[in-house]
């Protein structure tokens, strides 16, 4: 298996809440950033796919656990890994981590849409890159 | 089955995404809302069940499905029912819905804890309020 | 001078930090639902303003005092009053209040603008609703 | 004048909304990540200044224009300038740029406040390290 795709995040007073600790919707931010930065690592960015093939693409579901909770400060890392790539879809399996401590990990399953929001194929290039990473 | 508890939601601009829908995190604060709201109906509040018990709610794990996207200026509801309560735990299953359409719904698993962050038992009055709710 | 538009707002978990309080830009959200409800009690919508006169809102500028802090659980208020008309915008004055205690305040400038983001002029069925107002 | 402290941000799906820009609060929430880094590049962190101080900044008020809207996927810059410096307070002068454009400026006044909220006095660290930079 590749290694993962690894996305540094600093825990701001905005990934905060009340019980002193990042709330827990937040942590689908920081995975969302994580897809991005691998997509744009693997030289594509969501605008630019949208306005070369007309396609974006949308979070169909997600498994979460929540194991440990990250505070203030905190330095933590994203981490992304490919798990299956369909013809309109493909599957992530994610975890935020501090060091080696695992914050919290999550499978995404994520589809290719068109402007109407119908499904489509994913782009070929998009495809082709990701294939050789599982 | 009773019924599900039902909080209506209306979206604004601070929900969307240049997609034109509603941010899938986004999903998730309307879901805590939900839930928050059932508990203050029942008449308890966050911050009066930690300083009169020593223990508060997290959330340990969800599956959630994006179905439908939501859209500006659309009026949502969130409907949350408990499916199971535990000696330190509850699952709920919540929904938001537009009129009939379910846009999103998702499996909520919540541990309570104490001031540390170890298990605590679901204080009394909470659990039995929710025991006749199953 | 006529009377504020109102809104009540509960406080959420997702909208404290760490400090135990609301986080600073939160209250900028706040504002942005009392305009829209202001709006919307006037009968009209941002997306209808949009789609029938081709004109949106946005944010110029603000100038905003924030004076004591708001936390979980609490019931705001957010109050808006139109302060002046303009043939391309609009200035509004605006509060978050807790009972009687003012806990920030705001001075909103919005420009009306077209598709293309260029100064257009504020749709005569919107302006000459709040003229009334001032 | 020394030379601002320069923050770079990358505009994500989770900071722009339905006007396809990002959303005018968001703008708050990246000058308050360049403030905090000002401070950390200096060797400080919040939840270090309050263990060993017993003091927490927050903002008193803020005057923001809104000038040109940033997309996503955008890299932009955020940066601040120290303006002056008081026995417990600091005014800060911030820009959110992208290349040579300024997006949004703001001047933000900040206050030091001890746990209970009251005015505290700046650390002499703090104070000291930035008295050199006005």
């Amino acid at each position: 298996m590749t290694k993962p795709h690894i996305l540094p995040i600093r825990v701001y007073y905005e990934d905060t809440d009340a019980a002193g600790i990042v709330y827990h919707a937040n942590y689908l931010r920081f995975a969302e950033r994580g897809r991005t930065e691998m997509l744009r690592d693997a030289g594509f960015e969501h605008a630019q796919i949208l306005h070369e093939t007309g396609v974006a693409f949308t979070v169909r579901s997600m498994n979460i656990n929540f194991k440990i909770p990250a505070k203030l400060d905190e330095l933590l890392s994203v981490q992304t890994r490919m798990v299956s790539v369909g013809g309109a879809s493909m599957e992530m399996a994610q975890a935020i981590c501090r060091g080696d401590d695992v914050l919290a990990d999550m499978t995404v399953k994520i589809a290719c849409i068109d402007k109407r929001g119908k499904a489509a194929r994913l782009p070929e290039a998009v495809r082709g890159l990701f294939r050789h990473k599982t």
